[in-house]
């Protein structure tokens, strides 16, 4: 059984995933929660909500997150929910409605890296879709990551209230949480291409920097509650797929 | 110049599109709009916002939509922050997180509609990628129309207050009108396949058809303001795409 805390998460336990974005700001902010999958049983009651056996929303898909009787799925809506709540955005509405935009545009993205293994199905083996697989990711890399990258760069150089440090506001926030953990996937995911792609982009690069040495981040990244990327999850290292520099 | 109006809504002129989910919504409203890039010059306009030489949010891509000073990108949190103003979903917090939810799970059915002609990468054609588009446009029909069809309609089933008429709360709201979207979408995309897979979701078929009534969308329908589906969009008819029945 989970123990009580203020915030249940429930997410495949085996992998990142989706889950980690939440996972980060929940850390970050040395939140009360309970990552229930990864607990015993916890597998059972996950399930018990994706089956439509326990009263409320019915989550199409892991993660969601319960809170009292609340229960909220789909990443962006979770954190943009629960953000307020652990400082991790800022109080006013453009603000928030800026920083849910960006949160949905990394959405996007890694929806994109998913589909570089999986460009057929997911319910294919990636080895059963691995030509289609190598026409697509070295695409994904040459255009679609610096489309992405170069966006997340320009947004920082506008915002003048974060010194170029922050996608929203004036101090960091959930989204620059998420964009760290792309940065990470990335690397982990075609470690061949993006060192020369990320020197395109070097405000994005000294974010990703500046969040991974965030006292309690530092922590949660050190410890065993961080799952280590895998062949499971959306960020996957299959060398052939992080071909030549483009 | 577009012309003063409560809200301007910013999209590519000649397709649906994600726009699309906003139109519907403004249009069911009877709100004061404006479509900006339809109109004379709107295209420069809608440019200079995503060229960044306009003050405020940088979006990523449109749809966007401005009312006064602020502009708001990305469909679904469009959609979130529109609706309240256009009675288009209901009052409390746990209905509208459910209702961003649902949004959101569209919005991912969206994007696999679109992977299924464009599977390699958005900056190809589609003559390009038929072979890669002819191995995931049939699994997309066989498992995911049906995974996700299937949820809506336990979703409408389980909504006890909507009468098993409405994904959320006791009247329509914005979420219908996404849903009655995507059925017209997945019929124009796949009319061979279509009929047999709505007759297991007599509810989603259901809503589909009352929200088609409803006037001032059916106005709206009959009207030249909405554009024909065609194959620039996001929902597209390739014949060889809609293969025999699975």
């Amino acid at each position: 059984m989970a123990r009580s805390a203020r915030y249940h998460l429930y997410y495949w336990p085996g992998i990142q995933g989706r889950g980690e974005f939440v996972r980060l700001a929940l850390e970050d902010a040395g939140a009360d929660y309970v990552d229930v999958a990864r607990e015993r049983s916890g597998m059972a009651t996950m399930m018990r909500f994706l089956e439509g056996r326990e009263r409320g929303l019915l989550p199409f898909a892991p993660p969601f997150l319960k809170s009292g009787r609340l229960v909220i799925a789909q990443t962006a809506n979770i954190l943009a929910w629960v953000a307020p709540q652990l400082s991790l955005v800022p109080r006013d509405q453009a603000a928030r409605l800026a920083a849910h935009q960006l949160q949905l545009t990394i959405a996007d993205l890694v929806a994109e890296v998913h589909d570089t293994h999986h460009p057929v199905a997911s319910s294919l083996y990636y080895e059963d879709q691995r030509r289609e697989a190598r026409r697509a990711a070295p695409l994904f890399v040459r255009e679609r990551i610096p489309k992405f990258l170069g966006y997340f760069e320009r947004v920082l150089a506008r915002n003048r209230a974060g010194r170029e440090r922050h996608l929203v506001g004036a101090a960091a926030s959930y989204v620059d949480l998420s964009l760290f953990q792309i940065v990470e996937g990335l690397r982990y995911a075609f470690p061949r291409n993006m060192p020369r792609i990320l020197r395109r982009f070097p405000r994005v690069l000294a974010l990703h920097d500046a969040v991974a040495e965030r006292p309690r981040l530092a922590r949660y990244l050190a410890s065993n509650r961080r799952i280590p990327f895998n062949e499971d999850g959306i960020f996957r290292h299959y060398k052939e797929l992080d071909g030549p520099a483009g």
